[in-house]
C-alpha cells in the first residue's frame, strides 16, 4: 500500500491545525493490518482517513483517523517488515475515549465487522452517559460514551 | 488526595463537550504519583487539571488533563492499592502527540523538573515542524512539534 502521494494532504492538514494554543495532534499505535483496521476505524467508527505517507528509510507507513480534518486524530503505523507476532498491551495504556451520537448503533455496525465487544453498553458512573468498550484488531481498547445532544 | 467534590466539575465538563458529532473525549493512562504527573503535564507541559474524581468501589482517582475544556484531555488514573511496580509498556501504544508554540523553551522547562528528555528537538521529517520527544513519569513517551503560526 503506497500512501507517498498522500504526503501533501499530510502536510496540509498538519499545518491546518496549528494555532498559536499548545493542542493535541495524535496517538500513535502499531497496527499489524492496515485494510482490518480501516474496517474498524473507518466503516466501523464512522472516522475519515486523513491523510498518511509513507517513511521509506524508517520502512513504515503512516495513516492518521479521525472525524475532523485539524482535530484529535489517531496515528495507525504499519512497519512493513513487522513480524507476525501480535502487538503486547504493557498495564499503562488503558484506553481511548470517544463520544458517539448513537451507541447501540455503533455497537452493532462495530460487532457486525465483526469486532470484538469487551462490554456492553451500560452505566458506569450513576449520572453519567452510558458506555461501551470495544477492541480495535489489535486489541487496543476504546471507549464509547453516548452523547447527550444527539 | 481526594476530588469527590470535583465530580460536579467534571459532570459539567462532560456535559460541555457533548455535541451531535462524534468526538474524541480523553485517552487513559495509569499512573504512580499524582503530584509527580501534575508536575509533567501541569508545570512541564502547561495543561490544566479539567476536573477529577474518586470512584470508591473501584479505589481509583481519576483526573483529567488538557489545555482546553471541552478538547481531547489525558486521564490519569491513580489505583489506591496499587504496587510500587512501574506500569509496563507493550510494543503497540507508542506515543501521544502535542502541537506547542515555543518547543524548545518547552523542553527546557520539562528538563529543569527533571524530566527524561528522550530525544532533543530536530527535524524529523523534511518540510515537517520540528519535533521532540519527552517522557512523562511514568515513562508514557510524548511527541512535541513546534506549532507554525505561534
Amino acid at each position: 500500500m503506497n500512501f507517498s502521494d498522500k504526503m501533501d494532504d499530510y502536510k496540509s492538514w498538519m499545518s491546518g491545525i496549528n494555532s498559536p494554543d499548545p493542542h493535541f495532534l495524535h496517538m500513535m499505535v502499531i497496527i499489524t493490518d492496515i485494510e482490518r483496521s480501516l474496517r474498524f476505524y473507518r466503516d466501523g467508527l464512522g472516522m475519515k482517513l486523513l491523510g498518511g505517507f509513507d517513511v521509506e528509510e524508517r520502512r513504515v507507513t503512516a495513516l492518521f483517523v479521525g472525524y475532523k480534518a485539524g482535530a484529535m486524530a489517531i496515528e495507525l503505523a504499519y512497519y512493513w517488515d513487522h513480524p507476525a507476532d501480535p502487538v503486547t498491551h504493557g498495564t499503562g495504556f488503558r484506553h481511548i475515549a470517544l463520544g458517539v451520537p448513537r451507541l447501540e448503533e455503533t455497537v452493532a455496525r462495530l460487532e457486525a465487522l465483526p469486532a470484538e465487544i469487551y462490554m456492553r453498553p451500560t452505566t458506569l458512573v450513576e449520572g453519567m452517559p452510558r458506555a461501551a468498550f470495544v477492541k480495535d484488531p489489535d486489541g487496543y481498547l476504546v471507549e464509547l460514551f453516548q452523547t447527550l445532544n444527539a
